[in-house]
């Protein structure tokens, strides 16, 4: 499996190395006869022109990173593959990270990503979303994007002096709740979400001001936090759903809990959306895969995925790029929403 | 962003090139004090020696590439992930290709990461799984295993002379089978999957034999073939409903296409598994997503994921790697499933 070198090539075609260069990348004229006799050494061994060699000349590597946090929520992939598609075009390749929400691992990647002289970095989920990430925890990102382009998705460090790419989660929901209120629901909860997230606390936050709005408000006992899991959410909806009291609808962190959500609530002989409405977040596939449909926002995850390679193009490009993107969400109606219940007292 | 190369710490350092190559990468002992002022020198501008110039030297890259056909399925994030696990350890970082099932993007992604000297490459979908794949289509494969270790997970080409991980499919669809007769059900189904995929078509004839053995057969009318995915499902299911006669259980290719079969049976307002038992394939997370739970095969995903980077690893280091290693697959039973519903006529 010995590699074939330009080394070999020119010792072989009889000519310098350089003149195989030459050839390869095409830098300079070279006789014809000359070309073809090194063509056709190229040819018998299948010599590929090694990236490694011309990118430590050109100094690009026509690689990018991406680092996610979970891999099995359907929400990163599909960014990823809004980066891959608009990436490929330009010629780049993806490395693909899991951090499994790790900070260590972060970290390890981040040190391991620059050793590899990639060209870009997407920095999605995990310290990004912090409501409060330690210093050293950014630091290590700020001087990472002191070397290469890096562009955050949904989330933020170091006071938005960092390229970002992301959806107005409290815009989405608040479109939510007023979708719910709408709806005719005045007892909402929220459900899922590490409280020291920011993806959990923008929505929370959201959520109460709408409600205040409207002369509501969210009570303690019905906002439970907890992981982002399917698990999570089943676990947090059987803890709400023990108190004295159950609301009549329920914003969930992501789509992931508001199946957990539902399947707990449909295990104790409720309907949705006829007992209880329920509204996700993320419109990942999942949503339209479970009965009844679910009723959720629209990330926009192809499109952040897609932008974020936009931004790193255009950076070491030297065009104009824009410091910070943000889209609108869409409110997802199906059938997990309906109007609320005529109580009988409680 | 100008990058510090090792030149600018050499002349910094007032020392040659390779003295600091020699520092850099432990290859031979160098004087403590000038050591001491190349390592602040260093510091000083936060050199990461570049892994790009290293592995030139050393002819190894630290990058393994995964080639799959839909990342939206969260099969592939699995295996994914095992790989990513397995490699990490070892030093790798890993490229992440979708080439949504087009043949022609698999070309390409073969050439590139050729190109970029990717130490293995692990092959899942696409042209693996034809059941006639083109020879063009195998050469570029074999070619490309020529130069590097590639691994295939679950599928097979040429003859079986490249490296395999899988899972015995055929195996899971007779677990499958079986689970369904022992219920007591006759009238058996299969849904979903292209006719020219192995990974189909070993299903659907470890079926048949599985039912034979049992004195009962598939009716050549209740095998619907289409794609992988959940809308397909549905639409194959309807089309089975629509027919003169149901049957009282399905298999589906995969937990995609049973989850769509699911949705179609419960909006004609069957019940499951009282009127119709379903079973999928792959125990996938969607799989306990779902209400009813779906019953279905367990295909190691995680695992085959590993085992191919262990492979890879085995034969870049010339040590003994197994050509082809099999998992054997086991049935999840859940929800979906239950006795065959007693028919009056039909």
């Amino acid at each position: 499996m010995k590699n074939i070198t330009i080394y070999d090539i020119a010792k072989e075609a009889e000519v310098s190395v350089s003149t195989v260069s030459r050839v390869l990348n095409n830098t300079a004229p070279v006789k014809a006869s000359t070309k073809d006799t090194i063509m056709k050494v190229i040819e018998k061994y299948k010599f590929q022109p090694n990236a490694l060699a011309r990118s430590l000349i050109k100094k690009e590597t026509g690689t990018i990173a991406m680092i996610v946090p979970d891999m099995t929520n359907p929400f990163f992939p599909e960014v990823f593959w809004g980066s891959e598609n608009e990436g490929r075009e330009k010629g780049y390749t993806f490395f693909l990270c899991n951090s499994a929400g790790e900070y260590s691992r972060e970290s390890e990647y981040l040190s391991i990503l620059l050793e590899r002289r990639v060209e870009g970095l997407i920095f999605i989920g995990g310290r990004i979303n912090l409501a409060d990430c330690p210093p050293e925890l950014i630091r290590e990102v700020t001087e990472a994007a002191e070397a290469i382009p890096v562009v955050l998705v949904n989330g933020n460090l170091s006071k938005g002096s960092l390229h970002r790419v992301y959806t107005d989660e409290a815009a989405g929901a608040a479109l939510a709740a007023q979708h719910l209120i709408d709806l005719g629901h005045k007892e909402i909860a929220f459900v899922g979400g590490l409280d020291y997230m920011t993806t959990t606390m923008q929505k929370v936050k959201a959520v109460k001001k709408k409600l205040k709005e409207h002369g509501l408000s969210l009570r303690s006992d019905w906002v439970h936090y907890g992981e982002f899991s399917i698990t999570a959410g089943r676990e947090l909806m059987n803890r709400l759903l023990n108190g004295e009291q159950r609301p009549t609808a329920v914003i969930c962190v992501n789509d992931f809990t508001a199946i957990g959500a539902m399947k707990a609530a449909i295990e104790r002989g409720l309907k949705i959306p006829e007992d209880l409405s329920i509204v996700g977040f993320d419109d990942s596939p999942l949503s339209t895969a479970v009965i009844p449909e679910l009723t959720t926002v629209t990330q926009n995850a192809y499109e952040l995925g897609r932008l974020a390679v936009e931004r790193i193009y255009q950076i070491i490009h030297g065009k104009p790029a824009k410091r910070s993107t943000v889209l609108q969400p869409e409110l997802v109606i199906r059938q997990s929403t309906g109007r609320a219940p005529q109580k009988n007292g409680d």
